[in-house]
Parts: structure tokens; sequence; C-alpha cells
């Protein structure tokens, strides 16, 4: 889409379409119009004399932030596109942040490659981009370079929308989720399933009046603090599709290790914990969009609960558990009654199109 | 999808399923066992201890190829899936490759996210996941971070890919659509239209017998020939969708010049040129997913002509026109009969779905 160099050529007119048609994908002067209205106008004027095919940034400009890059992709799906606390925009912009910064990276820069539907409206398309824009600005990140491809009607789903991002790991950071050891603490930073919830409740699959916005959300800045906390985090994931249950059990093999659980500390909200009795979900399975979970040393694990409570989206952080040596790679959670139940991954699909 | 720096652990069993269903995108174990399969499977052992959601590498490394970073993306929508000459794994690679390249940048790494549609062979996912693999060990980069979605029957039409890249441009190499200046050389690499033709048959929209595959193919190699020969290439691009005619107006305009254009110098197989006339369409506007377009000082020109032709992918390369003063902004074919038309911008859609 463009270049990070210098000013682009000031032709920004509103487009006068109304839906997207098969022109808009077809690489010529329509395709140019949309982008140049929709997509530049959110995401700015980058520095750039000419719409080139990549964006070029300094290898120097990088190496400020750290030692190595780190590179990530997602493709959204979600359905609906619009749900309480977010929209597939939001989504975007934050799962691909969340996926640079779980590894410690600052996240700098953002694909977008768009896969629309003939006949989706241009309004819908704005409304998706300014989220992206608002979602990018939040986490510091911008959006470089981009593709715009359109399907005839009935061939994709209104609006896909992958994300590709880097980012820059900083020097002496090692997060991996091969590093748990026994005796390790294990941290969730705030309620689970908001965004499973959400979602059923958006697609009216869940006939509850609760009011549970979406979780989505950049966590950059939530990390930013952890790892000022204590650099040493061993292990750090945020817990989208499968859920806290799927990372810890990503945890549990990579490392080698047993992980235990204890279920009264899991933060949950009553709304979503009544939801997943109702219709026989498991919330440790359900998706969040603004939810980690992290691996500590024993003796770190006070300041770092310390310093994500007092960052807004860490307010309900919790130690839920630690790493003990054995069974290895089983995820063990003790209930309320003393009982002991084994965590499998997911096995079935919970809910399709979550993100 | 995984981590560059030490080795997966062995679970690569094949997976039983025929199909793809849902729970393949539902981020548990029938996902980490679809992935395992087919794109750890044939994109390679990374040098990985774990799953990660996030591909790293040294700085360090990225700087031994030159000084800046170059990042882009591209989405797959091609229909049919497969075509003579390539499928849409080919063009998922060799497209991107190609995005990178043409800024002069040393290709290196890769991400790929797929939309898989529900009822999808997985014998299909294999194929592509080949093709992927094995153009991009031609191209010489690696696919090193990925994700896997899937919708609803209905919801998308087989399967969509989109890769990001991210190269490394060497110091001094200054290639953008804004450096073309009056009297120099205009050269395409070889005869136009090939993939768009391919595409056009294998649609069965083209009552033709004749045989033409696609020119799908990473540019690369072509290109570093090229910069040998030259360094101070001023304009370089690949004529995708919208074709040669597309990337000259982008040329003339970042640029502010005009660019004449002889007909008769034009690389054109016959068999396209048949096609185009019983069609009505104009092979400047046609696909290439091969070719590219060069702008070079008037006096590099016969040496990187040499240089092309030496090449496998060059080898009808051909100086097709020059830069002139005025008309700004404009492209003007120089006809065979002495008469001039003006080239204008694709104005409506020529094929959906050529890419």
């Amino acid at each position: 889409m463009n270049d990070m160099s210098a000013p682009f050529p000031p032709r920004r007119a509103r487009i006068n379409d109304v839906t997207i048609n098969l022109t808009h994908g077809a690489g010529g002067k329509a395709m140019r119009d949309l982008i140049q209205d929709v997509f530049v106008g959110a995401f700015g004027q980058p520095d750039a004399a000419a719409m080139e095919d990549q964006a070029r940034v300094p290898l120097s400009a990088l190496a400020r932030h750290g030692d190595r890059l780190a590179f990530t992709t997602d493709t959204y799906v979600v359905d609906p596109l619009f749900f309480p606390g977010g929209d597939i925009g939001t989504l975007a912009v934050a799962g691909t942040v969340n996926d640079l910064a779980v590894s410690g990276a600052r996240p700098l820069y953002l694909s977008c490659g768009v896969v629309l539907e003939e006949g989706l409206p241009v309004e819908t398309l704005r409304r998706v981009a300014e989220s992206m824009r608002r979602t990018a600005e939040a986490a510091g990140v911008r959006i470089v370079t981009g593709d715009t491809k359109v399907v005839e009607r009935g061939s994709a789903d209104k609006l896909f929308i992958n994300t590709a991002g880097i980012g820059v790991i900083p020097a002496g950071i090692e997060i991996s989720s091969a590093r748990a050891r026994p005796g390790d603490a294990v941290i969730v930073s705030g309620h689970l399933g908001d965004h499973g919830a959400a979602i059923l409740i958006a697609r009216k699959q869940l006939a509850l009046e609760a009011d549970i916005p979406s979780d989505c959300r950049p966590l950059n800045g939530l990390i930013d603090a952890m790892l000022a906390a204590c650099p040493d985090i061993r292990c750090l994931r945020d817990a989208t599709r499968g859920g806290v249950a799927t990372v810890l059990n990503e945890f549990a093999q990579d490392s080698g290790v047993a992980i235990r659980i204890r279920e009264e500390t899991l933060p949950l909200r009553e709304t979503v914990k009544g939801a997943c009795e109702i219709l026989g979900l498991d919330p440790l399975y359900l998706a969040n969009e603004g939810k980690l979970v992290a691996v500590v040393p024993a003796d770190a694990a006070e300041r770092v609960i310390e310093a994500m409570r007092a960052h807004p989206d860490g307010r309900d952080a919790a130690v839920v558990g630690c790493i003990a040596e054995r069974p290895r790679g089983a995820v063990i959670l003790e209930t309320g009654f003393g009982g002991e139940r084994i965590v499998d991954m997911l096995v079935g699909e919970q809910l399709p199109r979550i993100c």
C-alpha cells in the first residue's frame, strides 16, 4: 500500500460507491480510489512518496527497540462483524499486537489484507477501518502495507481481515512456552471467557439479557508493566481460541511439566459463569481477546500481580496455580471440594468463527 | 506457528480426516494436529523449541543483507485453485516474494494465514502446501509463522491464502515508482498476459485449445541479475492485477513524467494475442505473475537487457519504450501504423479472482 519514507500525493476524495463491487479488487483505478479513501483515509498519511507495494523501514530504527525481530500473522473471520466491546477491526489489530507482545516484543508495524464480499456496504468497511485505526493508535503500532481482494457474492461471508505484525524483542527477554519450571507461579490477567460469551450473545445463541462486552484489546501496555516488574517472565500467551485450558496445556507439554490450577482462584464473572452452566460450556475453554496467562518465578509473583493490578487491563489479575514436576504434560484442576480433574486440550469445536 | 531458534517436538503423525471440519479451526487438538501434519510437514522443521505464536529472528542476521526492512502482504483468492503452470500455493509464495523483490529487497521470511471452507479435501490442502514449499525453496525464503481459520460451508470458496513477507534491502539500492526521469528506458521482462490467459482457459471461459501455462514464479533471481548489471534501477514492479498498463500509469503519475511505449516492441505470444482479439481484451491489462516492468537509465538499458536474457526468467526481455517529459502522468502507446493512443489505468473489471 505504501512506503514509510515520504509524503503521499493528496488524492483522498471520498468514493461515491455505496457497496463493494468486483472492480474494487481489480487492481485498477477503482481499487486505488477505495484504498485511498477508506484505508489511507483511516490509517493516516504515512511518510510516503508513492504507493509502493511494500513498506520500508531502516534496520537502525528497529535496533533501537531490541535485538530480535518478532513476526506473526492471524486471519480474522469473526461472525458477527460487530459485537459489544468491539468489531472485526478491533480484533484484527489487537489480536496480532497481542501475538507479538506475548513474546516480549514491542509491536511496531502491521500489514492488513482484506477479502471483501461483493455487495458489502462501503460504510461497513469505513467503520471497521476506523476501529483498526483507533486500536492501532491505542497500541502504538502503524498499519503500513495492505492488500484488497473482492470475491463474488456468496464466495465469502462479508469481510475477512488478515493482519501480520512485526515487532522487536528487547535484549535479555527470553519468553517461551518451554521455560516453565516446577515451583513457578501461574497467573491470569482477569475474568475468563468474556469474548466468547459476548459473541454467543451477539449471535443470539444465548437467550440472556446479560450485558457482557468482549474483552478485545491490545495487551502490550499491560505486558510492559509486567516486564518492568519481572524481566524474567518464563511463559506468556494470550488465551484466545481454545481458552486458558489450551494455553496451559501448551505450556505443560512444551515445558515438560505439570500445571496445577485451583478452581476457586479463577477470576470469573457471575454472568459468564451462569451462561456456561446453562449451556454446558467450560469457561476454561471459552475464548478471550484481552486476557493472558503467564508463568513467573514464584518469588516474583507478588510484584507481578501488583504491577498488573495497577494497570487498567490487569485489575482482576490473580495467581491461579503453580508448576509441578509430574505428571509431565498434564494440567490438573483442583476443584472446590478437594477433588481433582485433568483439563485436556480442547478436543472438539466449542464455537466456530469466534475470532 | 513456530519459532526459528530450536527443534520442534517430533509429533507429525498424519491426520485421518479426509475433509476439513470446524474443529480444525477451533484452536485445540485437531487444529494443532492439522498444522503439524500439513504445514509443518511441508514447510519443514524450523529450528524451533516450541510452537510459539510468533517467529523470532536476530536483527544481526537481517543486517547481513542490507540496511532497510521491507514488509508486504497479499491475499490470494484465485479461482480455480489449480491451473496450468501453478496453483494458489505457487501464487501465494511467488506473489509476495515478488512484491518484496521489486523493492530490491532480498526476500527472507513469509507468514501464511489460511481460511478454509468446511468440507475442503485435506488432500487439496496438502497439494497446495507442497506447492508453497517448493516455491519457497526455489525463491530461497522460509515460511516461519502461520494461522488457520475454518468457516462453515458456503461462507468462503474453498481456500484463501494470505502471505506477508519480510526482506532486507541492500544499502545503496533506491528503487521507487517516483524515480523515472525523461530519457530513461522502459523494459518488460517477457511475454505479457500469460497468467490472465491461463486462468481464462482454466475456467473454460475461453473456447481455445491453446496451451498457455501461467508465468507464475518468483522473480528475485532475475532481479538480482538486473541489480548486478545496474544497481541504479529507478522503478521496478511486477505487473499483476491491472497488467503492464497499470504499472506504467503508476510510474508516470508517481514520477510526474510521460511514458511512451512502442506497440511492436511488446513481447506477446501469438496464442495470447489471438485470445485477446477474440475476447476483445487488451493484453496490456491482462494479469501476469512472473513479469516485471523496469525503468533504468538509458545508458544502462543494453547491459540490463543482456543480464535479463541470460536468466531463464528474462529470456524474452525487451526495451519497450522510454520516459518523456510531457504530458505528465500519461502513458502513450505508439501503434504500428504511426498512430498514438492514451493507455489509461484499468477502469472496470477485467477478470475477477485472477490472483
